[in-house]
């Protein structure tokens, strides 16, 4: 096991009618950002509960965070958080909302000239943030639990993430009943983004850490079996449930704790989506088979222990064949033709973006911006 | 799964040669309390390790701190906590030197006339604490990453434990090299401590929360691969890592949120210890087998279970048979009779105590003082 040190502080109050919880959590002597996204909550009651959490309060509403949050969407809020004191930060929605929360925190005490600052230096210069609190209303990435935000700028087609111990949110409401209405393509995109940050966290080389495998394998055996089942009976509160507290745990990075990782996949996913506005989730389902094909070799030791454990399958090819079985059996296409996409061209432009920020990654430092074009020309 | 509410602030630094740390997360500017136990930090090089982090600061050592850390003992450590204005307090050991940092931190700040209230109320009447960080010697207990203590008097050979949010440690650094050199009877002691407390947070009756039992299932399966390897041969760093890290998680309650607990096994051990003075994880692997066989239709379906994904077994009973089979291997008694302790005798004072303290536990809340005798005399 390598050395690590880890702190998660966020307060998980987790459940059904939880919201109420707001009442003692969020400050009352100060001006409040009410941050959500593009209304649902208005249809599904979160939006009432919250308000009758909170009432009497100084609460400043700021709605239309959409998916893929962007930098000039973050920034008229912020104008509002200068203008109006805001001295807390509550964030309603799925992770497009927390994080543009947390960005709008950070940003708040930036003492640089232009917020992108934050992002291009990947949040190393972040020495303070508003504190951040979050009703989650979407399961899937695991930004109520920890330190990343995402942020995209429309006009240089960008998606880029920054990290921060500052940003953690001080707590999280998971009330699995407000999320039984959402989309069956953001249940379904939710579990392809839980299951991949497992992955990654897992599938890189043995490395003498049997506890870290065996919860990785516990959150994969237990997406893939509830899943599913969440999928096909939305009502099913303890499935919901269960999958809720699953894509929580599957990236507050408890279980790469001393373990080595391998990020490519979402590294290049990111950029499939800054380009052609492909949900996230559907990236990965495509670009995380060409990483596995790419890296078979270094990763065999490991796909197999994994297919072994969570599929019961024979072999390092059988385990991934399993999974991209698994993804399509949810309604996920894992190839770029099925989207109409140009991998050539894809695989081109990101080689330059990469090229040009002088990246590399991999468990093994070897993911190139060559190499990450080859990965994903296999998913042509 | 039902609701829950789970925090954990402590930041956990692990790995060979973190104790250096101590020098950016101790304060500079108030004195220190050096809390420790019985000198063998002075053998195997930790006392050295804390003494040059912390070089040129004013550090106040106590010493002395006994194994079911005593209330005269940590009422001595409080004079010198209000007679020097100590500000930090750094507990250096076990669960015990970690449990009577904890109670001074809470007594420093405590408004009644007898710190011993603060047991009386389980730590319901703490309101503000010293901050207390940690330098773990010995894996076991769990006590670097929770808000328990268990602190014990002679006088009224009591032996009780308050919980409080306000004494969770700031940090825990837990360096497995440094515990290489322990004796194999803390060993085997934290092993059973650290396997019965899964034990207590999953074995009770079957609650939609497949991921929680996962998780129980790998601690337990770890504990059951590497503890006797850890045993067999200390050197072995990867082991020992991978013990500590476990015996950490399996009482930081990450594992029982939102399921049924039972801790009747540590509530009667306690008063096992207090009674006849034996280790704590003594008496844990007499009283667990008696529990089980009380409670053994309420308990069936989760122990085939149990049974079934960490030791392949085909019943409930062959569960409970391999897990004595289990603590026997690892050089552990599990009847009264092989320490010579009169059954009897130990069951109706035991009875006798949990009646004056009207006290009833279990998942069931049904094993009442007289419950708790028949568990008692069924392990004679």
């Amino acid at each position: 096991m390598k050395n690590f040190i880890y702190k998660n502080p966020t307060e998980i109050i987790f459940g059904q009618g939880m919201i109420k919880e707001l009442v003692t959590r969020v400050p009352a002597d100060k001006p409040v950002l009410f941050l959500y996204g593009g209304g649902s909550i208005k249809k599904n009651g979160v939006y009432d509960q919250v308000r009758a959490a909170l009432a009497g309060r100084n609460i400043i509403e700021f709605g239309g965070v959409e998916p893929n949050p962007q930098l000039g969407t973050c920034l008229k809020a912020l104008d509002i958080v200068r203008r109006e004191s805001v001295g807390f930060i509550l964030a309603v929605g799925g992770g497009s909302v927390i994080d543009s929360g947390k960005f709008i925190a950070a940003a708040a005490y930036f003492q640089g000239k232009d917020p992108w600052e934050i992002i291009l230096h990947k949040g190393a210069n972040i020495t303070k943030a508003l504190p951040v609190g979050v009703v989650l209303t979407i399961p899937a990435t695991g930004s109520e639990n920890n330190g990343n935000a995402v942020i995209s700028r429309r006009d240089t087609q960008e998606k880029l993430m920054f990290v921060s111990p500052h940003v953690y949110p001080r707590f999280a409401i998971l009330d699995p009943a407000v999320t039984l209405t959402i989309p069956q393509k953001q249940v379904r995109n939710g579990i392809v983004d839980a299951f991949t940050h497992v992955l990654e966290q897992y599938i890189t080389y043995p490395s003498s850490a049997p506890l870290q495998d065996r919860w990785a394998e516990s959150l994969l055996q237990t997406l893939a079996e509830v899943g599913p089942v969440t999928l096909k009976d939305p009502a099913n509160y303890e499935a919901r449930a269960t999958f809720m507290w699953s894509a929580t745990l599957a990236l507050n990075y408890l279980i790469s704790v001393g373990v080595p990782q391998d990020w490519s996949t979402h590294r290049i996913s990111v950029e499939i989506t800054a380009l052609y506005g492909l949900d996230h989730a559907e990236t990965l389902a495509i670009v995380l088979f060409g990483v596995w094909e790419y890296k078979f070799k270094d990763k065999q030791a490991k796909l197999e222990q994994y297919g072994r454990n969570v599929w019961q399958a024979n072999s390092a090819q059988d385990a991934i064949d399993r999974t991209e079985a698994f993804f399509r059996s949810l309604g996920m296409k894992t190839r770029f033709s099925e989207y109409k996409i140009n991998a050539e061209e894809a695989g081109r432009e990101i080689r330059a973006r990469f090229t040009k920020r002088g990246v590399v990654f991999g468990e093994h430092g070897d993911i190139t911006p060559e190499a990450a074009e080859k990965i994903i020309l296999m998913r042509a």
